[in-house]
């Protein structure tokens, strides 16, 4: 297996882009990677997406976006694990690489969640969850989010404000991202008065859909010594449903993906520089924190509370706003992610940019954690 | 990059399943590929299907399927390319074993389209052809094959009887397997009696849709020595639009794929011994005839009047039945004809078996020829 290298991002900002359709979306992201690593003709595009076919009446991403990339005739396929897509086609785009099969690969992710109305994206965005077995009880994926912050509330003994670090560190971050979303910080205050979403989620512990799409160009290591090294990837499962975990509270696909790529990498948790985690609900920031060995069990919450996650802190984390600032995109998330924690590591993240990154660590989640993608980075 | 091997395979049979979940049949599948390889646990899962989001409200498979095969934690993800989202599939389990990453891989491919009705199953249908630019003038899938086919007639001087021997071969050969969805051969009268479709598709130029579930089992070559080998992987695209081809009666992609494989298995086109192609449309099969180098162009109609396709001639094609009597479940069709072609080769295949079958092609297509991935098997 070849270490695989990134050679290039490109992201466009999240918005609600009434004036680009998912095809333009994903191919002007495509260009951006394609000029940033000044490489004109990939081997493969691995596209990532999740709601196309529902919402933009177009399966078969993987022949349009090569196609309209200019790349027509080169090997393209999509990929789909829920809200964990993206993280699923880096390990693809990742593997053809390492084969020694490829030698330029694209890894496309792009959604367009906003021109269809709040009925058809919430449905769509459930199926997620087990269809059969959750959401025909008639619970939306934040309400099965909120069922498990109260569990944990319970278990633990937190109050909803206690989570509000995440919220607040989210928001502090993305407003130095030119390509997130949400540009203004929030206070404590507005955070206390938000909106209460399914209870105990308000609209700040929640992450707002939005259009966009990000790519990685990936090549062997040997033929780009400057670039970002992919020193770890590893995706894994668990129960579709959150009933059948033995442990509600725990990630194990989490735990055993970090686990992989920590040894992969041959480094542990205290060698993360920055962490860009899947901040879809505060509740799932804090049991990434806690799966992957940043905190013990029931106090990832506290990491928010001691400061640990902030910029100039022990772990920074969604340093460019996470999920609930920069916006989630689902397909196209985890690429964010994965081109964000580049960036810092590249020293190119602008305001926003974390004094010495040497190692980034990024994992997309898929559901409620039946799908999660770890990829660790470094600088070459 | 290791040789790989296909240790097992699993299908069950093409039907309308009522009593059968999206979930079960991939399982069913699975299991039958697990118990055929005798392995019990794998390193990865990839799962074909192209309409579930919008017919089952189910996306995430990859976790679903890993979950209740009794595979939790394990690396899975879904791959789509619309109608040949299983070759699809089939060429990234290679991949993941061929690069040394996995040692044991299930590619399954689950579809189920008979559960929500006409309209429904039309129009998820259409998502594989250009949503923006084909679909929105209201032609069907079928209607723009029925447009290909018209223009084959008109340049090189067909009639539509001229297409019956694809479908008389595809019956005759379901009729012998037990898996098919129709096992009744059709005679001539019945063929010209067909009731139109898309004119000038007939019922019998296009294939059913169906339910079903088809499963491979791949390892390394070298812990198989008595297995069936891939010996060719290749996927190439073309445009997403048939308007936006050069020529629209020639499959670039099939030209560009087979190529390919052909390059890898050391061979030419002379050498295969039977062709499972995507006979989704009898004028798709004429065409992946002339753009793989099995007949001039324009004179892929003449192999069927020749009879050269048939179980006893020069090429067999559909031997198990195609697409059009065995069934075309979308999502699962690609790795059907993998199992088929595998069986061919082990001499498994009953009362469909073709004498001496060394190395078999399939090949398997996504939208009109968007996506089209070719495979290459040999007999260790």
């Amino acid at each position: 297996m070849q270490e695989v290298a990134i050679l290039g991002v490109g992201q466009i900002p999240v918005r609600e882009h009434w004036d680009l359709s998912l095809r333009q979306l994903a191919v002007d992201a495509g260009r951006a990677a394609l000029a940033d690593a000044d490489v004109a003709k990939v081997d493969g595009i691995f596209v990532s997406n999740m709601t196309s076919g529902r919402l933009n009446k177009q399966r078969h991403l993987g022949a349009m976006v090569a196609d309209y990339l200019g790349q027509r005739g080169v090997e393209a396929v999509k990929l789909e694990a829920a809200c964990g897509s993206a993280g699923s086609a880096m390990r693809q785009g990742i593997l053809a690489v390492a084969s020694g099969e490829m030698e330029a690969v694209l890894v496309i992710g792009a959604e367009k969640l906003t021109d269809t109305g709040f009925t058809e994206t919430t449905s769509a965005l459930a199926t997620a969850a087990d269809a059969d077995y959750e959401i025909i009880q008639g619970v939306t994926f934040v309400g099965l989010n909120a069922l498990i912050m109260r569990r944990y509330m319970h278990e633990y003994g937190y109050q909803r404000e206690d989570f509000a670090p995440f919220a607040l560190n989210a928001h502090a971050n993305g407003a130095k991202n030119p390509n997130a979303m949400f540009r203004d910080p929030i206070s404590q205050k507005i955070y206390d008065n938000g909106r209460i979403v399914a209870d105990p989620i308000s609209l700040f512990d929640a992450s707002p859909i939005g259009d966009g799409a990000a790519a990685l160009l990936l090549v062997p290591a040997s033929k780009a010594p400057n670039a970002v090294r992919v020193v770890g990837s590893a995706v894994s499962t668990d129960t579709l449903a959150i009933h059948d975990r033995e442990d509600p509270l725990w990630l194990k696909a989490a735990e055993l993906s970090a686990k992989q790529a920590y040894e992969q990498a041959g480094i542990g948790p205290e060698a993360i520089d920055i962490f860009e985690l899947h901040d879809a609900f505060s509740i799932m920031a804090a049991l990434s924190l806690e799966s992957c060995g940043f905190a013990e069990r029931g106090e990832g919450v506290k990491m928010g509370q001691r400061g640990d996650i902030l910029a100039n802190g022990r772990l920074p984390i969604s340093t460019m706003g996470g999920l609930k600032g920069r916006g989630h995109p689902v397909g196209a998330t985890g690429l964010y992610q994965l081109a964000e924690a580049v960036l810092q590591i590249r020293g190119d993240a602008g305001e926003a940019q974390i004094d010495g990154v040497n190692i980034a660590m990024t994992q997309n989640i898929g559901g409620s954690g039946a799908t999660i993608a770890t990829h660790i980075l470094k600088r070459p």
